[in-house]
Parts: structure tokens; sequence; C-alpha cells
């Protein structure tokens, strides 16, 4: 079997490959040829850390395994250690014989990252121009590299809840040559896309800060009780996940749903506008919102794509097992 | 971190170390310091496999992390490879991170022969002497063995629905210098001990092939559906197993409960026996029967002693990860 440490995915993993696999495998899961297995999600009483397990099948792709990890949150200040650890496991779906083992972390942030450019390309209006972040953390900076590469856009906008952080994707919209201004909440209206990326537990973007013809990808909310945006801005837009059944239990969706604004027959698989089954954005009035949870089928699609060019390079680690 | 192929495992564990390992994280589960997570298991549809993961924590042990595989009935026949393959993963709980992945087959035979065999060191009477088997294949070999080895047994008697593959389990007695006999089902009226081990659907042991004062261990059963023993045969012993949620739904109690024949809250933790919380067998006559469903952290019990056998014997792989 193969194993590729995480010090080497950053050399072999370019965004272009991991937005391919996540366009490739929502796809997949839409047209029933891959699915998600129950998620395991744990807290163990211990160094208050979440451990548990996203598994997943794709039978187009022959693609089979898991991602186990979590959240230690202690990591960083006791050890140095970052707080988000998750290794991803092959399996050959003919046999059930480990294939990889191919380090996680940096491939969780640019699958989250993937999928919300993928939501980009296929649900927003090809004239947008300005971005609109809400979240400056660790990953926001992925998620405005990722969609900065999906339209012509001219000006990135943000907020966050604690201001002093917003340098770190001023610093992304620079580098991308593009101007960049903080704004109030309400300011949000001049956004054609905005990326909601935050660990919130109570809206910030409420339905009245988005204007028409709008996109939103909300990619924070992976937890039952979080929340980003205002329950009544999803009853105002079409609404998109990864997994129907995630978005409506521990997604954004979770919020609109409970409260009878929105219907999970309402929501449509992100997989089936890729796919072409499903029309997408309908006019250039019209919000569209991806409500983006995160399942293991992404982390199954990034990590075989870093396999393959880890052999290609000579870099991936060979263990007679 | 370190990986112990599946070809190391057999020069590397014994019986005794896994007994050990078995024995004490039962005793963890009981006390409370260690838990099972729920366990996934799917039918890919694809090679009729059978997929899935059983994790577990085990705060007193420091153990984390899964076993990853199943069933995949086309291995032999189509590959020359075992139908059964899995592979444990082991973590850091202080930090999350991969400590071991160590091959599982020959592990799982084992913690499972060593789970019957715990029940019998703590249910089966001191002056048990005939051991029956029901059920003569491939892991009824390894029950036997290690049963063998815990009381000064001074015969077998076996039934198997397929009488042709007895001479599987006369062998191991004879290794052990003891005399085997075939027996009908009526016939394990002589047997202090028994052990089931079969996959299936409808009882083959029924509560009056069964004399007071004998042990019984339900090995065979892991899934809704199947049954090994009369579900009266429950309502007349003092019931014992691994772990009471899996032991009403997927075990061999499944039956019995939903028959109104026993209650959830009858049903005793072996772990509360080798702890001493529980008196474990009450009297001479007193029928006791071990439910073993089968759990994860059996796994992660004995693939972590192979790992400090491996390490011992200078017999691990180490990989910079």
């Amino acid at each position: 079997m193969l194993i590729v440490p995480e010090r080497d995915i950053a050399d072999l993993i370019t965004r272009k490959a991991a937005f391919d696999a996540v366009e490739k495998v929502f796809a997949a899961m839409a047209s029933g040829a891959a699915y998600n297995f129950p998620v395991v999600r744990e807290s163990l009483g211990h160094e208050d850390a979440l451990y548990g397990f996203k598994g997943g099948f794709d039978r187009a792709g022959l693609m089979l395994g898991l991602k186990a990890g979590g959240y230690w949150p202690n990591n960083l200040e006791k050890r140095g250690l970052i707080n988000h650890q998750s290794t991803v496991f092959l399996f050959d779906p003919d046999t059930g014989k480990p294939t990889a083992m191919v380090g996680g972390n940096l491939l969780t942030a640019l699958r989250t990252a993937a999928a919300s450019a993928v939501s980009i390309k296929h649900l927003a209006r090809p004239d947008a121009s300005v971005i609109g972040m809400i979240g400056a953390g660790h990953q926001a900076t992925f998620q405005l590299r990722a969609a900065l590469e999906q339209r012509p856009f001219k000006k990135v906008i943000g907020w966050n809840y604690h201001p002093e952080m917003l340098p770190n994707i001023e610093k992304i919209a620079a580098e991308a040559g593009l101007r960049f201004e903080a704004v109030d909440l309400p300011g949000m209206g001049e956004a054609d896309v905005i990326i909601s990326i935050t660990s919130a537990f109570a809206p910030s973007l409420m339905a009245d800060h988005v204007s028409s013809g709008t996109h939103i990808a909300c990619m924070g909310t992976d937890t039952k009780g979080k929340q980003e945006v205002e329950a009544a801005l999803l009853a105002r837009a079409r609404v998109f996940t990864d997994e129907v059944t995630q978005s409506i239990t521990i997604g954004e969706a979770q919020h609109a749903v409970a409260q009878g604004l929105l219907a999970e027959s309402d929501i449509v698989r992100l997989g089936s506008v890729i796919n072409g089954s499903d029309q997408g954005r309908t006019s250039d009035t019209q919000i569209t919102l991806f409500d983006g949870t995160g399942v293991g089928l992404q982390d199954l699609a990034v990590a075989a794509a870093v396999v393959d060019l880890a052999v290609e390079n000579g870099l991936a680690i060979e263990v007679d097992f």
C-alpha cells in the first residue's frame, strides 16, 4: 500500500486537482453512483477532543474508505500541533484491502474550499464582480483563493466578528491584485457572491442584507445548533447542498426546515446541476444558496487525486502491508 | 507511525496476549472507562461486499481508533484472498495523530476466540470437564483452542450442520490429547461448557438440550435476524454480554428480548464480573450464557498488544507520517 504523509501534500495537490475531484464526486453522488456512510462523531471526554469517521463509496470512481480524525483544541497551545487532525484511508473496493493512507489536514481545507468554488462555478451569475467574505479565519483564506478562480471578480469585501482578523483575507485579495474593503453586514448588499465561513451559533447575515441575484455559499455549519445566516434567507433563495440528509440535520438548512420555511424536497443536490439534470440558477435576480456540509466522499476524492500525483512524482511511500 | 502487516501477526501475538487484552478492555467497558462508538456497516452493492467501521476509546488504556474492513465473499474464489479483510488503525488520544496500522484478519479471529475464553474463565464451573462445540468452521478451531486453556477439560463433543466439517475441531481436540465425539443436539446435555459459533438464522440448540450448571458462549450472532439458540434458553439462563446495546439489537439476546422472555436490565456486562462488581455465576446448577457480539474495543486492544510485541521484536515498520 501507498503512504502520502502530510508534509508532502502541499507540494502535490493543486487547487485545480481538488476542484476537479470534488466536482466529479458531487456529480457521482447526485447520479446515485456514490454515497456517504453515516457519520460517526464522538466527544471523547479527553483533551476536549471530537473524533470520528466519515466514509463513503464511489462505484463510478471506485473509491472506498474513510477520513478518521477530528478536533483537538489543546494541540496548538500544548504541543505546537494543529488542532484539526485527520487521516484518509483508502481501500480497494474489489478486495477490501487497504491501498493508501494520506495525511488529511491540508486536504480537508482544500476540499472545503473546492466545494464553495464548485458552487460558484455552477450557481453564481457569470458577471459576478464583487465577492463578500463573512469570516476571516484560516479556512476563509482557502475559500477566497479558490473562489477567485471562478469569476473575474474586481473587488473583495469582508466582515468578521473580530475585525482585527480581516487582514487575513485582505492579503489574499492583494495577492490577486484586487481591492479589499471592510464592510458592516448590511454592506454585503454590494456582493454578487458571498461565502460565509464561521463557526457561529447565531446568524450574522440576515435576509435583507443580501441583494437579489446573489449566490451565497454557507460553509461553516456542520453541527446541530450552528447557524450562519437567517433562516428567512433560505426561504428567499433556491437552496442547493452537497448531501440533503446532512443539510437538514447538521447543515445551514436545519433551522429553515425546523421553522417550516423550507421543505426537504425544495433542496437540490449541487451534483444534479453539475450533471445537467437540474438547471441550477433560474434567473439573474434569483438568490442561490449552497449549504456545504462536508462529506467523506470529498475527502476520499481529493486523497485519491493526491495518491495519483504522489505516484507520478515518485513521492508515495510504498509499504508491503 | 508504526505498521504491522498481516504476515507478521501470527509470529507476534499469543493466545495469552489476546486473552489478557480482551479481559482488560471488557473490564474497562464495564467500569465506564472505555466505550464503543456506533458501528457503521454498509452493504456496498459491489462484489456483494459488506464494509464498515468499529471504533472505540479506552480512557484507561489510552487506546483510540477503529477497525475498518468487512466481508468480500468472492475474494477466495476469484483472487485467492481470504474473504474477511480488516485493518486496525490506532490514534494517539492526546493529539489525534495516527500511531499504528495493523493487519486485522488473524486478530479478529483471536479476539473473538479470546472473548468466549474470558467468559469461560469467569462463568464456567471450576470442575467443567466436557466442552461442546456447535459449529466446526475455521473460526470454531480458534474458539476451541482458546477455551481448552481455561479448564482442565477431559473431552470435546461436537455438532455441525454439515457433519463432514467436524474433523476440523476433532483435530484441535487431538492436538490437546483429548477425546472427541460427534453428537446430536440433545447430546449437548453432556457438556459443562458449550460454544456456539455458526452464522445461522434459526436456532440449533434448544433450551432442553442444555443441562443445568452449563456455561454457554454464543459467538456467532452479530446481525439482526441471526440466531443460534432457542430464545427460551436465555430465559432459563443468567445472561452476560460484552455490550448490552448490541446484545439486544444484533446479538443472540435480540430474540428473547423481542419475545418478552428477557429484559435488557437482566443482561449483565461480563466486565462487571471481571471487575468483581457482579458475582457472575450464583450457583453450580445455574445456566450462564455469554452473548458475544464483538466490539471495536476488542480489536483495538489486541492490535495495541501486537504493536507492543512488534516493537519488542524489532518487527514494526516505522514510517515518518
